[in-house]
This record gives structure tokens, sequence and C-alpha cells, in this order.
């Protein structure tokens, strides 16, 4: 066989495929069917108008072709728009690159800021697939310490210690993935602050920003500001607001000189996002608004719900962290392997989650749920399984206090 | 502004938006429509049928959903399928990822393959998103020389010389872009042999390979041997053979080892391909074979056109090469760059192509175009817009021979 590259075999395996891996064999329980919160999904489907919309557009033969590297121009405008009107500040279409995805987003941002040997700050826990294009670009991650004393919220002060001359950016995920965690305003300024100061780019990966507890505020003020682009790079994906997760769709908004340093990479590794993904999207901006909101509200009152179910710390669990579509929680058998937890739980409770490893280390002692996946009935039965894996003679036969 | 890596800014801008860009400012003539032979787009849409399906299937709340990251199961084994009807030997679903495009698997099975420094043989000319990818991620080409004496087909002794100890492949497009030569299957076995012997990668871009002027042959044998997997990564596309081009499917067929290590990047540059563009790509296997083959005897005759048009060196322009889908041409002003031909080209006389320097050194001298994109009318206008092309002042004026 031939020799491959060994910075490849050196990132993980792909980690919702792992997580997939534990279902194979399990034999369904009508009674007690698996509470899907591992891959982050919404439990709904796009609304019919989107989905009508799309299958009549899908026929023209336009629909078919190739789109400009950059995306669709109305897409990219209308997303400026949209920004625009939530964040303030002046945004065109000429700061928008639609990508396939929000991973890719990532992918093409970091590169086109940074190559092997340079460096990138990470949060813990950082959002996994991010680590794993570091470390198949060569690029190396500092990280800053997870404070669940500050409820998950990253302190700048500590990031300002990590910058080095190697040192490309610091990446934000806010609302945070594994956490939920929504990053208050004011630090994110401050992490601006500190990146403009050492000439590197602020990345701010915003994939839940729809699904914050409140609405109707911005969750940052930083398009405010007229140099913004000398310094941000916003990541954003369609995927979950509009429940077009398969249609890969996502974007990047920065300033122009480094939306055409993407473009290149883009060009080469995609030609451009999926045209029909871009039509749902464009629907999704210009008729959404108002389902948008209402899921908005549906998922403010998840969290609510998670948070009272966790106030009583089923089966010894606890919250760690909880906000947009996640919550962070503890599981109550200290010093085992979380993917070992993990896997457990689905196989005795029914429970898919995914472990606190996968985010990064110093992280065994959490699992990360995607409340968000599930409707009000699954909800209902979480803590009773809860409790149940708590009393299985297989799970508490380690190492439980 | 925040520094950027200095290997994406020294790649070159994307190709095709460049030459777009020579259309900017161009009056429309309803006299002399524009001959579109830059991008390689099909003229034809993909047929009904499959349009219908796909607006049917569309609105299938699965549809909207993340695939699995090496693609949907039943595409997977259809391609299989398909590869091993055409080309013998045992091919299985376990043996297919699907990408987002034959791009984006480009530089899954490169990256998957060399690391920066590393090396990868290119014939020259090349396809630039190859070349792009390669110096965005600090790979070094080392280029196979023209060889316009053997119609364009490289030498596979001239590659042997150039193995050294950081080799990880050899790349061929075949039928080729941007010349549209076809190898033939002993020289593409030759390739393969110095490959296996020296244990790196023959990687084999074959997006054309259902344009081919001679129908009903395999296109080579390698699949036919049973150890192929130990040297042999075949690329494929959806975009050409289906119409497809806006809906970013493509394919990697290897042994399931190097699918694994691909599927590492594909997670995280894209998740999944996109999920309607495999029910689409699906569809196209499993229902229009003869639609396939028929599209395959208009390109053949088109090609017979082209050959029966440049017989006559309309305007001073000679065949260089032509086979599948292109025709790579000899302008009548050497010395002259070609990216300025090319601009002059659509300015003076409609005709939209791309310059041989978007493909590697030593092209100047050359133009390649897209034939395949025009349909019987438009290739008829061709002779006459050549000719006036070189009578035109402005065109003339500049070392014409
Ligand atoms: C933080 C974060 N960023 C990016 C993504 C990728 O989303 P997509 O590529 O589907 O847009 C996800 C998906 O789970 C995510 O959680
Ligand atoms: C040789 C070759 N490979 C790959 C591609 C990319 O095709 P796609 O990414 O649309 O599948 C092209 C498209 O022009 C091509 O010419």
């Amino acid at each position: 066989m031939f020799a491959m590259n060994p910075m490849v075999a050196g990132a993980i395996e792909p980690p919702i495929a792992e997580a997939d891996g534990w279902l194979d064999g399990l034999v369904p329980d009508p009674a007690r069917p698996i509470l899907p919160m591992a891959q982050a999904v919404p439990a709904y489907p796009p609304p019919d108008d989107l989905l009508d919309d799309l299958a009549a557009r899908i026929r023209r033969p336009g629909s078919s072709r190739y789109t400009a590297i950059t995306g669709v121009p109305d897409l990219r405008a209308a997303l400026a728009g949209h920004m625009q009107d939530e964040y303030g500040g002046v945004l065109q279409a000429a700061n928008v690159l639609i990508s396939a995805g929000c991973n890719q987003a990532f992918c093409l941002a970091i590169s086109a800021l940074a190559g092997p040997g340079d460096e990138v700050i990470l949060p813990l826990p950082y959002y996994f697939n991010h680590q794993m294009w570091l470390d198949m670009q060569g690029i190396v991650a500092r990280y800053l310490p997870f404070r669940p004393d500050r409820g998950g919220v990253p302190d700048p002060a500590e990031a300002a210690l990590l910058i080095g001359p190697r040192t490309r950016a610091i990446v934000l995920v806010t609302p945070n993935n594994p956490t939920g965690t929504v990053y208050p305003p004011e630090v994110i300024a401050a992490f601006r602050d500190i990146a403009r100061a050492r000439g590197i780019a602020l990345v701010l990966d915003e994939t839940y920003k729809d699904f914050r507890e409140e609405g109707g505020v911005p969750a940052h003020h930083l398009f405010g500001d007229p140099e913004w682009g000398e310094t941000v790079i916003q990541l954003y994906s369609f995927s979950k607001v509009y429940c077009l997760t398969g249609h890969r769709v996502g974007s990047i908004i920065a300033d122009p000189t480094f939306i055409a340093r993407a473009a290149k990479i883009m060009d080469t590794l995609a030609i451009c996002a999926p045209h029909t993904g871009q039509i749902a999207a464009l629907y999704g901006l210009r008729n959404l608004d108002a389902w948008r909101e209402a899921n908005r509200r549906t998922m403010a009152a998840r969290l609510d719900r998670v948070r009272a179910i966790f106030a009583d710390r089923p089966g010894g669990f606890e919250l760690a962290g909880a906000g947009a579509y996640f919550a962070y929680v503890r599981h109550p058998w200290p010093g085992r392997p979380a993917a070992e937890v993990a896997r457990d739980l689905v196989r005795e409770a029914r429970v898919h989650c995914l472990p606190g490893s996968m985010f990064g280390p110093g992280q065994e002692d959490y699992l990360r749920l995607a409340f968000a996946n599930l409707g009000e009935a699954a909800l209902a039965a979480l803590p009773e399984r809860l409790a149940f894996a708590n009393a299985a003679p297989s799970m508490a036969g380690s190492g439980h206090v």
C-alpha cells in the first residue's frame, strides 16, 4: 500500500460516526425508543412552503448549474441584510461568501489565515471538527481553559497570554457547542479588542445564534464598529435554523479582501455551494422570520424544561452548562471514561449522546446532550431514563459515587 | 488587518472567475451571441424525469437531513456496480466515498496522501484546480512534460525519473482537461506499474469518462487487477454526465482503508455531500444509461465536427489536441500571452474560452475550447468567428504571423 499523510492519520476518527456505531446491534425496544441527542439535527422538518418552493424551482434548468464561487448574488445580499438588521452596522453582499455548510466555512477561514506551524486559540471544550481541521492542516491548537466557574464563558485575559508570534486567530463558538453557553456581548468585545491589538483574527462561529433564549437582542455589537472587517470573521450555518442540514449551506462574513482569499480555496475544494441548498436558504431568509422566531421560543421552552429536569439531579446527572440547543452534563461516574459512559448509556437506557472526551482534554466527566433534537414526549422520558441508567448494574459497577 | 496564509496568497486567482470577468461591460450583440466555451458545463439540462423524481423526493422530510459521511448507501452501491459493469473486477460500496464534486474528491484524496513538503506528479498541461490545491497545501508539483508529439499523452518513462523519496502520487486526468486527449489503456497501466513499483498512489480523474468517442469499451483495465486497491484511486464526477454541476456530487473509489482516511477529511470539511444531489446522482445511475449513451454519441459527432472545422485552420487556429469535451488549440499569435489573446477573442469575436497559461507553464500558445458546451448552431458559427478574430485590427497588430 502507498504511504499516506501522517497528519490525517493523527486526527481522531469522525465522532458522530463513532457514536452512531454504538447503535449497531441494538434491538429496537418499542417501549423505550432511543432519545437521539448525539448529532445536532432539528427534530422537525423544514416548513412545507420552503419545500414546495424548492420543488418548483428545482425544475428550472438554471438550478442545476454551478453558481458563482461566492454564491448566488441574491442570497449573499439577503444574508448581509439579515445580519445587518440583527446586529446593526453596514454589511454588503461583498462581505459574504456562501459555503457548503459552516464546517466548510471554518476550513476556508482557517486555511486562509494559517498554515502548518501557525497557531490558533480554541476555548475548551472545543467543537471537534475544528480540532480535526487544525490537526490535519498541521496548525497548532492552543487551549483556553474550561471555566465552569464562569458558566463556561472563557476568560479573554487568559487568551491574551496564549498569543505568540505564530498565532493567527482566536476561535469562539457562541452559542457554544458543546456547552450551549451564550457568551455575553462584552466578553465577545473583549476578545475582539485583544485580537485587534495583536493583529490577529477573531473567528466567531454563530451556527446556533437563532436559538438563544433571549430573543430580539443582538448577540454582540461587533458589526456596529466601522472597522470590524480588520478583525472579525463570522461563520454561520443554514443547517439548524431552517432544518437544511442535508442541503449543505453556510457562510462567511468578513472583509471583502478576506472573502477573495477564502474564495480561492472555495473554488478549489468545492467550486460553489450546492445550488438547490442556496435556493432553500434564500427562501428561508425571505419568508421564514416568523417560523424562525417560533422555533426560538420552542427551544427556549425546552431549555426551561431541561433546567427543571436537572434541578432534581435525575440519576445523579448534573447540569454543567445549558443554553442554545445543548446541555453539558456531569455524569455520576467520575473517573470513568466518558466514551464508555456514553456507549453504556445508549445500550442500557437508550439515551444517545456524545462523551465530553470528544470535545477535548479534561472533559471525561461530561456528556453533551443535544436536547433541541427532542420533542415534548421524548424530553419527558429523559429523567427516568437517566435514573434507570444509574440503577443499571452494568453502569453502577464502575466507580459510581 | 490580520496576517493571512502566504500559501493561499501564492495560489493563482480562480481562473473561471477571471475569464468571466472579461465579459464585464460587453454589450450584447444579438447577431453574434457569445460562444460559451470557457467553463465546462453541458449545454443541455438534466432530463425531465430526473428533475421530476427529485422534486418529488425533496419533499420527504429525510431528504433535508445529513447523510452518512461517505454518502447514501444505495448511491455508493450503485456507483460501485456501475464501475464494475464498465471496467470489470469486483467493486463494492465500501470502496466508494461520495464527495461534493470531483474537485473535492481530489482535495480529499491528495490531502489523505500528502502533506506540506511532499511531492505530486502532474502532467502538463494540468487542471488548474489541482495545482491550486497543491499550492495552498504546500505540496510540491513536479511536472511531466507536455508531449504534443504523442498526441498529448504523457510518457510513463519520464514519470519514473521524477519520483523521489517525498513523492506521494502521480495524477492523471483522462480524458484530459484541457486537451481532451484520451490516454490509451496500456499507457494508464504503465503509469500504474511505475506507481506500484515505487509504493506511491496513482490518482485517476475520470470526470469526462462518459464522453469518450469510443463507446462500449473500458477506458482502462485497472480494476480487473485484484490488487488494484494497493495503488489506484479513481475520482469521478456526476457534474457533466448528468448535467448536475450545481448539485455538487462526485466520488472517490479506492481501498476501504483509504476511504476511511478520506472520510476523516470529508467529515471535517463537508460533513457529507448534499443529500438532494446524491438523490439525483442515484436516479441517473439507475435510469439514464440510454440518455448517457445518446449524449456520448452527440459528443462524438461534435468532435467530428470540430476536427472538420479545424482541418481548414480557420483564422490560422490549429488543433493541438481534441477528444472528450475539449479541444486544445494553437492560436495564430505565437509570443503573445494567451490570457491577452483569450480576452481579446471574446471582446472581438465573442468566442469565450480559456488561455493555455491557466493550465501551466509553456502553454502560452494554446487556448482551451470546451466545444461540448455548444449546440449545433453555435458550433457552425465558430469558423467565421475565428477568421474574423484573425482579421480584427486589435488582434492582428500584435505579433501575428
Ligand atoms: C459549532 C458548529 N459549527 C459548525 C457546524 C457545522 O454545520 P454545517 O456544516 O451543517 O453548517 C456545527 C454542526 O453541528 C456546529 O455545531
Ligand atoms: C478534470 C476535472 N476534474 C474535476 C472537475 C470538477 O468537477 P465537479 O467538482 O463539478 O465534480 C472538473 C470540472 O471542470 C474537471 O474538469
